[in-house]
């Protein structure tokens, strides 16, 4: 079973064919995919990730209840209920809710994806659900870094070597030298995430927007122990 | 003064209004760029980049002594006098002459960049060289890795990093993720770089074509002492 590591979504198209019938998994860590995960950790019963916020306004008139979640350019959306910070989604406002996010990144790069046979989504809260929802799965990966507006960032291309790291030790090969980038990334960053991402540019970035706290719910590790699967139009989670 | 790293051709569309009057180092240590400068540094008249084959054909067909050089998928195109080795350019065949050159990555990642002010040429054989020369001029810089078909490899993504490197050690900011990316890499690999790059696709690859001696040539610092400028279609050696 091969890695391969899709740096940011303007590098899709080299990917294109071989991701079909493939897996995927998209990676968003500030914040889109983290929230995500958040969403389904405390009990929404749905999550619908949109490309666009015509598509997210579209649903909310056709279904008043549902709730609209979402940021461009780092901020809330007007007349959506929620941002795109996971400290936003606490229990008692998602909680048997149904719930559409759309973002800069993280939604373009899943829509790129559909043609892929399993999309996983996730990040370091719910690694080692991700790692082994890939393994039983056992097809090819790809690994998706959302980046930041076409550009590579750090803290994507990380989680993809810190994920890809993990596969290896399982056995599985890289297949390209984006994976063996990350990786060396990874082992440097390691043990001191905080520390190593503390001047990338959306680091720098949310500092500017004083989500600094968002910092920690998004880099701790393995919080969550569902690895989050797109079916449909829907994310469902699978518990380990 | 600011640092960009652009990680392979498929990503220049995001920077293509920034280079504008910029300065640009265009990478292709495997071997477009390290080639250039050998041909230069052994006496070459004049060395002319061009981006396609049918191109470099016509330039012979109207100059029957001009040499033409050029490879395809890592192999010498049918008909040229050269392919893209390093070790091919020696003084005794291309002292005096005037030589075209086409390769599959580095003379497109050129083709990009015109609209850049000053455009800079090289590998690790001319690193000190090219550092003294973007330091001289004193404008923002683009890093370009040519990559492999689109997609980012180690060995250019290292030495952007390593440029990087020396710039910040004389003042110079980091303007984005993909430099500090770059910058982290060269670190890790800066110790024992054939270690490093041994299991980079690209060097696989030469291993597969029985061009590993290539590899020592295009890894060696500083064997030539000069900057090579890009100037109205012909490459210009700046001796420092």
């Amino acid at each position: 079973m091969k890695i391969h590591t899709i740096l940011s979504p303007q590098l899709f198209s080299l990917f294109e064919e071989e991701v079909e019938g493939k897996q995927v998994l998209i990676i968003d860590i500030l914040r889109a995919t983290t929230s995500m995960v958040v969403m389904l950790e405390n009990g929404a019963k749905s999550v619908r990730p949109v490309a666009g916020v015509d598509e997210a306004m579209r649903l909310k008139e056709a279904n008043p209840l549902w709730l609209i979640a979402g940021e461009r350019n780092g901020y809330k959306v007007e007349g959506f209920e929620f941002g795109n910070s996971p400290q936003e989604f606490t229990s008692d406002r998602v909680k048997g809710e149904t719930l559409v996010i759309t973002t800069t990144n993280g939604t373009q790069a899943l829509s790129l994806s559909l043609a892929a046979s399993d999309i996983w989504v996730g990040g370091f809260l719910n690694m080692a659900a991700l790692v082994e929802s890939i393994c039983a799965t056992g097809k090819d990966v790809f690994l998706f870094c959302a980046g930041w507006k076409g550009h590579v960032n750090l803290e994507d291309t990380l989680f993809a070597g810190a994920v890809a790291r993990q596969l290896v030790d399982r056995g599985w090969a890289v297949a390209d030298d984006a994976s063996r980038a990350a990786m060396s990334l990874w082992a440097s960053a390691e043990g001191d995430l905080h520390g190593f991402l503390s001047e990338a540019s959306h680091v720098q970035r949310f500092q500017s927007m004083h989500a600094e706290s968002d910092l920690d719910v998004c880099l701790k590790l393995n919080t969550s122990n569902k690895a989050v699967r797109y079916e449909n139009g829907v994310l469902v989670a699978i518990p380990s």
